[in-house]
């Protein structure tokens, strides 16, 4: 039993809401689907975030950039009948593109390198000025259609990962800032205040960084924030139907997010704003620890501190409405998402939503919970017991000492673990059906939520004992708030005189 | 640990929808309310009930009866204006009226006499005829509107509880026996195929149906069924909030249901069909019993046995949107629902939700539980342990041996208790607020649901053995049904290739 | 014809949102209906107004005053259970309550004489401590519930037409000045910046806003606004189901507003907000004048002028979801509602909606017709012509020249008049059924919109010339914008290719 | 004016239900998006059609058909998830696949060559029993899902256009005699009463039709139905944006429909069941006669007609949701749907809505009209004036007798035309903005609807008279039926003592 006391006061730190600033997604053409955007719909109102990027915006199944022949002559044609239904629908759930702009058009392609199952084109443009007459063509019609006022807030990305040849042809650097400059002043041009930002890159080669910056600097090219990836995952087993990894612990991305940070503020223009515009424990979309309870258990220690080094974090995706290796074989075929086909929502969704009831300053926080505290004295609790070995056990046991300014609270305690909220040890119950009827969807989303429990405690010299028993890979969310007890009002009342029950429970 | 072993072959019978078949309401005026509809919408979504009967057809709130005075004369006026709005939003969410005939519109009463809060005229009429031409002019309004097909499956039941003098004044039998001629005779006149019952008497006085049914078969007066009330409780302690009472073991309930059936058989017209149109623990709507889990396990062993003798049983009453003894003063007050204000499901709601999973042959039941199986193999199991004593413990353990005829089950239990799915227990933890802030009703809606845990279970020569603890006033519903295993289609599957986990969970 | 041409500049006065800022309902214990929540969804959808008012927040169907006897002695008790569940209807529905505080609870009346079907009582407390007790309870409670910021927007105005005394014992003007400073002190002594107005009356006894604010003055009695109440209505002549009564012009009602400004300002406490808080042409509930398009043309002149007067104007009433004088007796029977039963929206609905168009400077106004200019340049215009005599015929024919900085105006024409958008003719042509089937309301649902035209127009020297034919009792917004016309980017297009059609259309 | 007499009984026809039988889509995998599924569901309640067809089921774009490589071994992988979605989606919403079998996945095809811009593949499979297994493995999963009862419903037609070489290489009749053998022997061999059907022909090849039934007959393969494809257009014009053609009239389309049921009546398997699985005016999705008041004229007669030859004819398609030729570029298009993009409703959408309302008997039917009677006496007339020549004026008086059972008549009109219920004209004098902000899409809404007016009319000697004007390309629905007066009711009642109304209206 391991006891910890929580101070009284904080050191004045605020939790940050950089955890639910920007949400990943599958490409942006499947945003016309309506799977993807009643997920996304539950992801807005059960959790919330601000920003929404995904690669595609450029890809041909959008068809933005098309050309006509006329008279012998091509001229370019952009259509926005798909982007505009997209971006309308993203608005309408509260939530607004990050722009990350890519990839290459066909007609506009200097080759044919593709990425991905949907072969998204990863080439530079053939025509410099075609590629700088789409954006601002794009850029300008964003703001026709939203406003000015709306679009100044959407951040505006160069590419993708261009650090690594399956991405950006060659991984050729040199190649990728005449792309970045071509493109940073394409959109001021229309605007001076609008953001953008790079390089987009992946972890492993943060020297790009260093001489992205060193390249804006030197050569007077606007840049508004960086852009990096992170994942945790170590070199893959593959075998045709998944793909495992196994992981560095979470500390290992909070650690890349300080120096990457650290990175900037050594650099010519310091202070810019840094986001992690992915990141995930795997990088694979069907790597099955994506619909774990332990992943979610993984993720609370970096939902937990990764706001002390950047400005939002990005998970890598909201939903397994997702085609980068095919069209998915099963109801659980290790996808990114926090829900899985059909609605179902994985251990990793709850954490998140657990987060949201974290507000206020910061009492205290360790490598394995996180409690805050709002103005009115309600304190929010997130402890974990994240397990990377293997078996049964490794039961934890805490006592915590909370301050709190009442002397009854209300607790409730939301959970999810091996038992609880997880849906992918029910399918496996189930024989792993991988179409299952809407009978066996009906029983997985019954078994979907956290176990909610509930008590009232007394307060003990201004100080709350809680003790708590968690299981392997157990999450709770402990919510505790003032009792204002109305029991007197009721004129009579004894419930001793119920068959069954005793003085006022 | 008590051992039961369930037989392989049932002797027969299917389990009955007599529990189904209709359900109590408050006065009908009160289904104008988006409360009360929003109640019965999740009901009928979530149960089903065939019929709905409550009070009040006649009440001057739904104003079908008026009259106008024209040129110094007096004319009835029939307005459908309400009652049209009710039963069309009963038809639409699926559920039928079992009408019955009351109470008396002051126009056409014959004293001042009332009875609830609401003040429902409980006198005779003052003119019969006039009566008579009501009720043709309200069944003729219903056949234009609804068809006669549909109308033909709406039983009529002459007034309630006439054997009582608080709702018919002076208990006099030979007056509702004239009422009830002029009423049958009105109906019958429209058409002879409507249905039309009585006397809907509560339980201690049944020489009412003896008396009744000498009357209807000396007279030949129509009667198409008979009706009756009944309840467990004790005489009261009543305070200014609460009313308290004993409880007779359910039990009880079924010997009555048996007596009343027999008494029928005995009369001269026998085999009359048989409806209890009010049944529950308390016949008063401040009985903190009809809150508690207790009431939910206590509510199981009707359910499994009342259908062996009665055509139905109506609860009385699916939803706290009540006012007999005033409007409710607070989230819990002991009214009668299954559902208590602002949406939130008590747990006698989900020991009837467990009732609709039982289907097909009855294999097995006794007093703590009831097995049913399906064509396809497929079994049923509810089981409780319902406590009068106070206190805490009282956990029962049974070990059960149910007959399957597959290799591998996926066994489903929702279990509600005292711990689960009890919002009562949690309002109180809350310390009894009479008028919760949304943001509380939201914590008392997370807490409603059963808990469910599934898992996967392999039977021995044909068996398959649960071991189960039930805690005190726990009720769980165990679905099992055959495992298609799909494992081997994964190619490449290796679960002890994920961190954390084993070889194939 | 006419030729109207409006100004190139208006006179910097902006149209006044007076219009929408209030609207009247029935009594509140309606609000916990289906039927009347729907309405209130399209109202609020399709016009928005920011306030509600009406009666009965203490009649006793709400039931927030009762009694307990404890031990002899009696105790208030408060419930807020409808209350609470009707203003959140209200406010999630986006509007506020202007709250109306009466009639008296029967517990705490002085007598027995009551007002209208649903008998809200009109006389004094029987103790004014136990009044004001109230005040504080409800008030308070209101913002516990919903937040000092909120209450803060409610304005909490006392009785309701005590000048009759059909709805306050007596008329007595000094038992009223009494009840006004118990309740006044006893809302500022919950916060004085809550804001207490009144007396509430109705047209014919103008001295008694004159005695009411030498009352507050002289006896520092606090007051922020002044309500009263304006019909245009004549004596009626009454018959068994309607109430019949001849109109002045709409116009009457204009100087009504204009001459209470006058009486304030020349009082001791000038420049006092006045919110007419009821008006309509007639004041009863059974005139069918308010089912007619007559009725939405004779409200235009109103809605554009009553801004100039007053701080609101709320007509009286939104639904026909209405019990004044009992049960509405069919679909169609007189109602206040600018919705009649089964969601059926009539003229003045429509009117009212067009005004939601109206916003901007105020261009032209006069007898028949206002013009109203976005600062993008688009125009707006509604144009009227409410007829007073009976018989076919009474057509107009304007033309207007109307300004516009651009080129090619698209022009959107949506006209109601006796022809369009009144489901009140077609009623009687299918013979008035009192209570339709629901295939009948399907056809009323049909003919119930605005009839829309539109048409492209070009615009010579700055100016576009309309020219308008109304038909009896028509309303017509015009809505008038610059055309961006993108034919150009069709390569090849061609109208005159299709079968049928010619040169580009 | 012309004048015609309905004469007073039928030739004992009922109108046939083979017009809303069945209706046309884009590409299956277009059903996984949300627009698509919208107008699925207006069109479903709207008009109500029982089944769909479409393309593109094996495509690669739903993934069906994979294969993984095992140790060297190539495995066929079946991936249902978005044809489950899909097909579910169908169902949900009331709507039955015609199943449609193609093209070729491109893992199983001989050869590269592809249609249209999402390049579906037109080659034969390069090994048939694989071809057949996967025939068996679709079938069988159906039936796993949906049950063996309903998939017995679903029609199984064997490729599209096999006659053209731009659907099946070099339109080689033998290979797809080939493929019909192996498609139509597996499905058989998983039951034999599952339905299946060819050769899914275009038109000018009917030789085809008489080949194939031929070859089923000789060689003793199995079909249930005949398919056919049926257009009116003649030799395109075509531009960058547009493709215009002029057209045959109406009637051309039901000779042909008359000439293949003679066809198939001659040959050795008469009888067989003809189902039309795609017709429209044009065959291009970019021609704009498909947004025109004219279309929906022209195929008035051909509704009114075509189930007297065929068992059902399937309009082609009900949305612009369609990608044939590259993602749509503007609101209007010139696509194929009923419902344009952003859910507005083409006049054509309302002549099909018009049919629903064709029931009974037909009482009479000419090139220009239709009149049907329901039991109750009720009738419904379709008249419409189809205009080919440019220009304006082209209108049409027409004096109807129509027999009648009942004194009074409620007569309901509703129109499309040029005027009312164009969205398509509106469009152009906005300027044909391609991608409309919301406003503009909203005004395009609120012009959709027909134009409905009311009357009541008296009937003399058993007949009505009905003056009608149509204007050019109007399509007017009558509905008449009997009137219940209900004035006598209302005591009091008199219209001229309302202000600006006569004796009763």
């Amino acid at each position: 039993m391991q006891k910890i006391s929580v101070p009284k006061e904080s050191k004045g730190l605020k939790f940050s809401g950089s955890w639910n600033f920007c949400v990943g997604t599958g490409r942006l053409g499947l945003a016309l689907q309506k799977e993807y955007l009643d997920h996304l719909s539950i992801v807005q109102n059960e959790i919330g975030f601000q920003y929404i990027r995904g690669h595609g915006l450029f890809h041909d199944d959008i068809g933005i950039y098309r050309e006509d022949e006329v008279n012998g002559e091509i001229r370019p044609f952009y259509n926005f009948t798909y982007i505009d239904r997209i971006f309308d629908a993203f608005l309408e759930r509260g939530i607004r593109p990050f722009v990350e702009l890519g990839f290459m058009p066909s007609r506009l392609a200097s080759g044919k390198d593709t990425v991905f199952y949907w072969k998204g084109n990863i080439t530079p443009p053939k025509d410099y000025d075609k590629w700088a007459d789409l954006i601002k063509a794009v850029v300008s019609h964003f703001i026709a259609r939203y406003g000015l006022e709306e679009v100044l807030k959407w951040p505006f990305e160069v590419w993708n990962e261009p650090n690594l040849d399956s991405f950006w042809k060659n991984a050729d650097q040199s190649e990728y800032f005449k792309l970045y400059r071509f493109t940073a002043m394409a959109i001021k041009e229309i605007n001076p205040d609008l953001k953008v930002g790079g390089p987009a890159i992946c972890g492993g080669t943060d020297y790009w960084i260093v001489d992205f910056l060193n390249f804006c600097h030197n050569e007077k090219v606007p840049v508004d924030f960086v852009t990096r990836h992170a994942y945790t995952s170590k070199a893959p087993e593959v075998t045709p139907h998944f793909y495992y990894q196994k992981l560095h612990n979470s500390t290992y991305m909070l650690d890349e997010f300080k120096q990457i940070r650290e990175l900037i503020d050594q650099s010519p223009i310091p202070k810019l704003p840094l986001h992690i515009t992915e990141y995930n424990s795997s990088w694979h979309p069907h790597n099955p620890v994506h619909d774990t309870a332990f992943n979610g258990a993984y993720m609370a220690r970096i939902l937990s501190g990764g706001g002390d080094y950047v400005d939002s974090f990005s998970y890598w995706t909201f939903s397994d409405v997702f085609e980068e290796c095919d069209v998915p074989r099963a109801q659980f075929h290790g996808g990114f998402g926090m829900i899985a086909l059909n609605g179902i929502l994985k251990p990793t969704f709850h954490v998140f939503k657990f987060f949201k009831s974290m507000e206020g300053e910061i009492l205290y926080r360790d490598e394995q919970m996180l409690v805050t505290r709002k103005d009115n004295g309600s304190l929010a609790l997130i402890v974990w017991n994240v397990v990377s070995e293997k078996g049964e056990g490794f039961e934890k046991e805490l006592e915590i000492k909370l301050p709190v300014i009442f002397a009854s609270a209300f607790v409730q305690r939301n959970t999810i673990s091996e038992e609880c909220g997880n849906p992918w040890r029910t399918w496996i119950q189930m024989g792993r059906p991988r179409f299952p009827s809407r009978d066996k969807v009906e029983i997985l989303k019954e078994v979907v939520g956290p176990l909610v429990t509930t008590s009232r405690e007394e307060s003990e010299n201004g100080y709350l004992k809680l003790k708590i028993k968690l299981t392997k890979n157990e999450v709770s969310l402990f919510r505790i708030s003032e009792i204002q007890d109305e029991s007197s009002s009721y004129i009579g009342l004894d419930d001793s005189k119920i068959t069954s029950y005793g003085v006022n429970q």
